[in-house]
């Protein structure tokens, strides 16, 4: 049992009841080969916004699904004005872990319904959400609930957009009950702020022994994929000197991708999780070969120069190698600050609370960075990953930071709403 | 037309006649995207034999189809013996080109029928043979032609190598009239030497304009399968100091088996021409990265050591990277060095014929590597390979080049058998 601070010591999160709340969405959506797949629109989805809205219910909390499929919990303020909306995503990646976007879910709906049992109706609105797609496991829906929440679909995207079985968006969405051409009414120009509880994705917090993180902002996220076309030859008959070959040049460049993250140092990261060569064949130089770099870092201008470095390293490996080099962007996201009201008022509780905390940057894309695009005050807490591990069977948060993360949540709110 | 030396002036062997064999051949398995799909027991291959037996019947040779489908064409000899054995295969790549292969089938019955025609019976019996399967581009059956005539077929193979479609080996046998639990019929003990020409697949010959290059020896090759182990993360939420990346370990170390084929120097190779990372997604950090190295050296000793340092290295660079590293053999074929005698008598012969002619060393396998297993004398005469290109539709050797190849091979084979 952890009693939230000083000020508001009647405000109780408690282990067992985080446990109950963890362990009913862990059972929806079991992987046959582990973990979870919780993927939108699917059965196992349906059941676990069955449940969130349930537990919305028993609290007293006024239950409202959107347009397409988000949750909302409502606890409405005695002043009119826009919400403060707290949540996370309720779907998994595939095979995935009980906590990645759940547990801010949970966090959300236990802070709410801790504040109004304490402390009655606030003067301002509170809303917990559950979106209902960030992972984007089944389709390449590309956050498609916060964009849904931030006006940002596209007419007529729900038809055009498949999952593996050929099936579209907008069937499966039918599938649940939900019109697809009813999309933009999703959209909501009445949220104010928005504070998201995750877990870290990382290990920085386990390391050092630091139960809360604040997020200062989310890196931009740029995934590149770049072809490198030399000459196919016979391995045998060939002799080296006259060769073109683009595996060495793309080991070059995954070597130069990796020192430049290096060089600009923590949090900049670049990974090469994606590699293929062409005609694949052990006694063939390849003719061309094909990867993938994933480059981050949280301030926008120092990412736009980090991966122009990159980007220009590997053309002169192409230069000297005598290759060629094509690439084309798979994934362009900005970094988004968070708001610097909001993280002192997310250590300010931690404080009162005696928690630990410190700053931390996003390396992960999340709900917070699309609904910051609409302008509303945001920011994140994080807590620990065991092992830095996410988005596997594996993924997990000690029970008792879970509830170190709930109950700042929890404080935060109060400040901001009460 | 082409006088060969002033020894035997009467023997000619006319490019016109070299192209119609050639041409005719080529028309056999057309692949539908280009080039020449003749695998063993398909009908274009069964084509391919007919015409190749036809035209052994026209010149008067006697033609004899052995167990698994490699046909020989025999000019009896005056004395008894073993015979001197000339051909190649006549089986393709995959969209192969009309002369790897072919042509030291066609060179070969070209040969004797020049011989028998301006000389009569020779002392000593000469046979060109076709050999049925040399690319093993249907099946993974590793010089399946030669290794019947070696006896180094193991008992029931036939009936444990399927193609892609599901078909064994043996079915694909019978279909051709074939009957596979004769398999070991097919091996000969009176074979006294082989030579076979071939097409270089490599640059040096037209790279220096010398016609004809006499082979001194057929490269070691290995293929291992390199199996680095790392930890899959987040590529976002973990820093690149805490990652135990496989692709960087992979990336070093294809650039590692490079800088050791260049140290050793020309006609050392080394080629990493498949890798794949897994689970392969750009946004993970890859569990583990697998990939090939083909290692190639025509010393066995050097060879040896050669392949060793590339693996010491790797060892190395895993254990820097803190990266497991596994890996298995898959295929190893001895160093062959040709037969002295045999390599004189090409030179000689080139030489009478007033050809430029260079020692080399095949970087690719034959089935002279095979047949010397037997202990049978064995060369290779090689003839350009137009910009080296080989296993690909625009794989070509000059006319006037074919023809000097084959006239030293005629000239070859009468100073040995007359």
């Amino acid at each position: 049992m952890t009693h939230v601070g000083r000020r508001t010591p009647t405000i109780e999160i408690r282990e067992d009841e985080v446990a109950v709340c963890v362990d009913e969405m862990a059972l929806l959506g079991r992987h046959p080969e582990g973990g979870l797949y919780r993927a939108v629109y699917t059965p196992a989805w349906q059941q676990a916004v069955d449940t969130f809205t349930g537990w919305l219910k028993s609290a007293g909390l006024e239950a409202k699904q959107d347009a397409v499929g988000n949750v909302f919990g409502v606890l409405e303020g005695t002043q009119p004005g826009p919400s403060i909306l707290t949540g996370s995503h309720i779907d998994t990646a595939i095979q995935g872990g009980p906590l990645d976007g759940t547990l801010g879910v949970i966090a959300g709906f236990l802070a709410l319904r801790a504040l109004k049992e304490a402390h009655g109706p606030p003067r301002r609105t509170l809303e917990v959400v559950a979106v209902c797609d960030e992972e984007a496991s089944r389709f390449h829906s590309n956050f498609w609930g916060s964009r849904a929440i931030a006006g940002l679909i596209r007419p007529g995207e729900a038809e055009s957009i498949f999952d593996a079985d050929g099936i579209s968006l907008a069937d499966a969405m039918r599938g649940c009950q939900l019109d697809p051409s009813a999309v933009e009414k999703a959209r909501r120009d009445d949220i104010d702020t928005f504070i998201e509880l995750h877990i870290e994705q990382g290990p920085l917090l386990e390391r050092e022994g630091v139960p809360v993180g604040v997020v200062m902002a989310i890196t931009a996220i740029e995934q590149l994929e770049f072809e490198v076309r030399g000459r196919a030859d016979h391995a045998g008959g060939f002799p080296m000197d006259l060769r073109r070959d683009p595996m060495i040049g793309a080991a070059e460049m995954v070597l130069s991708a990796t020192k430049a993250a290096l060089e600009l140092g923590e949090p900049a990261v670049a990974t090469v999780g994606k590699i293929r060569a062409r005609p694949g064949s052990p006694n063939i130089v390849a003719a061309d070969v094909t990867f993938t770099v994933d480059a981050r870092y949280p301030d926008q201008a120092r990412h736009e120069r980090f991966v122009a470095a990159i980007a220009d390293s590997f053309d002169a490996i192409a230069r000297r190698n005598g290759l060629e080099l094509n690439h084309k962007r798979l994934l362009y996201q900005p970094a988004t600050q968070s708001t610097q009201e909001l993280v002192a008022t997310i250590k300010s509780a931690a404080a009162e609370l005696g928690y630990p905390c410190r700053e931390i940057v996003s390396g992960a894309g999340h709900d917070t960075q699309v609904l910051a695009r609409t302008g509303v005050g945001r920011a994140m807490i994080f807590v620990p990953s065991v092992n830095g591990r996410s988005h596997a069977p594996d993924e997990w948060t000690p029970l008792p930071d879970q509830v170190k993360g709930i109950a700042v949540l929890t404080e935060t709110l109060h400040r901001l709403a009460y």
